[in-house]
């Protein structure tokens, strides 16, 4: 038995939780004004990832084989360019009251609308790259509030808000 | 950023609500009696439509993009034949105990039972057309009882009782 | 034994189909101006609808129980305004080269993108209507070219060319 | 009217919710000692079915069409050795915090499990089969402890500890 | 590294392949009239078997982590009594044109056939069992035609010709 | 009209496709041995994330809006430990033979088993992170071979030969 297990997590409080991811995509300095401004020929790649950024974050449980299933109070994706590194930063914000989560489903979230921008970018240039995809914030539950040590951006604090 | 988001709900409580919808598919005189008197070569569409409609509204968050995912309790279709119409009703009841919905998945249960009939129909009939899909009733949450200024039909009062 | 099945295709050659399925949805006076605008609060319906029409043709084996799953090879939502109906109109073209098909995933395209403006429009009016959904063209396959009796919209003429 | 209906569970106070299902497969002389000794071509089977049997359980309201969706607060699947009649046999051990289930999650999660290992045997040997699918255990909800009359293997006593 | 691939079938031919894969619920005194008398309070268990074992065959690479997405091109269920058993035998033909396949398809609707008439039949008699799940007959591919060394019932046949 | 489509692949020759699409995940001192020695309290990451990738590639056109439902050949992903970055990377081959696609499959293969060792991981380590999402090859379709311009791994290399 090699003992995986969804762990129980029956015996714990909902309590709200909140957490938000973000990572980068270099997009080259192609693709990279054509994203900016919405011009791709498939179309507004910024838009699109938005969405499948919140449906992504939904399948979370169906795509990481030990998160529970959990009922998302709210998913909220948000690009930032980057001009000086021709790249755009997703921000993810998921919420939950449940007994555990919610990082993974912003962390798939982003991730999510990271692919989705690079599927509509690849005509244009092959050799994109998806960067530091990480953790930023994680509210609720037992272990109180974290903030990721390299600091929390602004965008971030502003999605809080939201 | 569009700003779309599956918006916070984390502040409501949870209160029972129940959604009823309906829509009408206008089957014409040939695919008419064969669906009413379940005699389709590719079998009885309204039972087979009535499983479909409650698969269906499980399946709202994943078709709805910015539907929370949320845990109905209770989901029933009915299906009211219209013979004056040459037409099928398809009634869908979807109730939960949640802090939103349930509207949709009652409208996309219904929508989903009136496509089944429509695919086992269309070898009889390819001018097929699906009308009058609505909300009726709405019950729970801070807004209280709407019911369609239309009126309540006797099948959706009937219902609510099941 | 019901002798519900999947029925056998296998024998059928694979042959370019085409289908465009079109449907639409009345707003009334609130929501018309806001959904048209693309001011709704919760966002641009519009967009997010082309979207979810997209994915949502993709579902169409998973929601209809007896359609098979086949590989589209394009899928198209297209929205057009109806002022003097307060209505916006959904079109959806679905392609595939396959042995079966596509106008189930033509009308659960344009259904599931008339679904989601509903789902947007919602919190201005709730007696919204999504009406004459139905198939307007299909082409390819052992029966030829189909064309709905009352007539193709000049939309759908530049929906087949686009 | 058929009648079907995903019964309202919504008066019903949320309780935990423990099950435990078990069944077999009968792997032959040939294929036992490679799945058993994990020397199979296409992989370890037994892992696989460990992961697989939890992702199944997950499933269960999109398999089986009148089953709530539910929040699976822990799923865990153990495979016991049956060297005398060169069986595997796959426990799964479904909990949850709900208004109703959990015997079918179970069920579905053992049975995953199983069909997971038959799809890495089956090069080996085609004359497979499954038995004894069975529930062990039952917990909380109105109908109180049940235990299959057979008796409850240690197996399963290991699990509910576990 | 485990070494799990989801196999290489790129160089094999696409060829017709069949599969039939059967299986048994032994439902007891209580349950079986009801069950075949098609009288459970729930609905008739056997055409919601049908359905469900159709759509549980598509889901099959959703399920079963190294199986190949495929095109089904028939699935088609079948229930026979046998009522010296209180049983239920769920019969459950798939067929594809592809390179790979389509035993766990076939065994995957007998399997999800099954669990549905579980789960309409539980509140009658909790202790239940399903049996002898296994492959009759596999059409197609290099090994060509393979017939269970227990035979062939006569019900496979008649689903063969159907 | 936003314009969005997915786009017509149906004039396209069928040709086999491989993409290979690599990312690495920085686990710090903490979680590093736990993961390479494969001693993390919920159990072996890496074997897991083998796993939910192959997994993950198949659910690509669920979750990237605008890719092509297609029928995956191979899947396969493979693990490289880099000590010195107390690192993992994961590679992903994906291989078709169909008229577009591979490369969104590949990268969300390689991106689902990422975000599968964090889930295993963060309970060990806050602060991870995946760096490096990235396209190395590509092969088939009308553009012919590409490598990603920093150059092929060894390891790369060998998953082509597998």
């Amino acid at each position: 038995m090699s003992g995986f297990s969804m762990v129980d997590v029956g015996g714990k409080d909902k309590t709200r939780r909140r957490a938000i991811a973000a990572g980068k995509i270099l997009l080259g300095p192609e693709a990279y004004p054509l994203v900016a401004e919405r011009r791709l020929p498939k179309g507004d790649a910024l838009t699109l990832a938005e969405i499948a950024g919140i449906q992504g974050a939904k399948k979370t449980p169906d795509l990481i084989p030990l998160c529970h299933p959990i009922g998302l109070t709210k998913v909220k994706v948000m690009h930032v360019l980057r001009p000086e590194e021709q790249a755009v930063e997703a921000f993810c914000l998921a919420v939950i009251t449940e007994r555990t989560g919610v990082e993974m489903e912003a962390l798939t979230g982003a991730s999510t609308a990271l692919l989705t921008i690079w599927d509509l970018s690849k005509p244009v240039e092959a050799a994109l790259k998806i960067d530091a995809l990480r953790l930023l914030y994680k509210e609720g539950g037992k272990s109180g509030t974290w903030i990721n040590p390299e600091g929390l951006p602004d965008e971030a604090r502003q999605l809080l808000d939201s």
